[in-house]
């Protein structure tokens, strides 16, 4: 079942030992459900008591904010961050799909991503915060494809639309993406951008001169 | 919660009357978790005893396969039976994408959406049931992309890649569209087509003679 064999947290620095015991928690809950994982079975997984995991977490409902929290984060770091500063709207877009998929295919917990993407338990204060964190990522993707339409790098289409749609393709490879199946990780980078964006882009540079040659007058 | 008020199942004709409670069911584990949601509950929210549900169903797992044996029944009448005689692959593909966008937004039981997607609890011959029909799709999307590609009807794409990107924009839509939202059903249609064969096709035919006039051989 791990990706990465890890027999219940043990590394040595704190915030580490935490992010396993978030990795751990959020492979259980996936396994039993939320309701169907108890706090017992959690920290038996994390190799510690009850009141061990209590040490590290508020309360089961606290704990599956962390847990999305946690995916947020390691998103945020890896992807959205990374492409915020490009100034371009269309290098900027095609980066984030190419660092966004590389985050879902790159082994790192998807149990995690399953939690964030399809647990709607959480209510209130919680599940407020985890929508905006989301609806940051979908209104960035959105006013970047606003712009690339605008600045003439892609053919005019419903901002809400493409960020739906970019993030749908994307997301969905979690579903069924095997590291060690047909399709090899650059590959799925590479055919999902001209998936999308052979479409969208407008010829505005002489990208690979191919058989199909499009008269236009250079922009 | 559910879109069309249904106050337990009623209706006289028998089929309806275990449509209607599959229906209720669903959105009774899309609350509570499978693991959390009782028979009880369930039969309450059918507005039956427990021994009045026991009629109609074997057992909470064998309701979950029902569950999912009837989404796939709904989506194979209204989507793929549909389009599976149309000989052209691209029309067929673009009429897929169409009939499948349609299902998925037109307020037909979102939480049997939801559990034919996202719940993993199902096991042994129940998962390979449903896992081999789920497959049939994507194998349908993966042989008409390849003859599309064949028929010189689209540019070369992977098979695998270009039916996941297509399920991943379509069957995410369950998680972000609202009918009374900013984008219209119809408008969604024709986005998402040229989003997804915009870039894909070839231009074979004279399409919509637009500003870009693209030379090549007619094929």
């Amino acid at each position: 079942m791990a990706r990465r064999a890890r027999p219940g947290p043990s590394p040595a620095d704190p915030k580490d030992r935490h992010r396993a015991i978030l990795e751990t928690a959020a492979r259980v809950i996936c396994e039993r459900g939320f309701q169907g994982a108890s706090i017992q079975d959690i920290a038996s997984a994390c190799g510690l008591t009850k009141a061990g995991l209590y040490h590290h977490i508020r309360s089961k409902e606290h704990l599956l904010l962390e847990i999305m929290n946690y995916g947020m984060d390691v998103f945020e770091e890896q992807v959205l961050s990374q492409v915020l500063p490009i100034a371009d709207p269309l290098e900027r877009l095609r980066a984030c799909m190419e660092k966004n998929i590389l985050l879902v295919t790159r082994g790192w917990s998807k149990e995690v991503t399953i939690i964030l993407h399809e647990h709607a338990t959480l209510t209130g204060a919680a599940r407020a915060q985890i929508d905006a964190r989301k609806k940051r990522y979908v209104r960035f993707l959105e006013s970047s494809f606003a712009e690339a339409v605008r600045d003439r790098r892609i053919r005019p289409v419903h901002p809400k639309v493409a960020a739906f749609s970019f993030l749908g393709m994307v997301l969905w490879i979690y579903k069924w993406f095997r590291p060690d199946g047909a399709v090899a990780e650059k590959q799925l980078v590479r055919e999902m951008q001209n998936v999308f964006f052979g479409g969208l882009e407008l010829p505005r540079r002489t990208r690979a001169a191919g058989r199909a040659r499009v008269k236009r007058g250079s922009g």
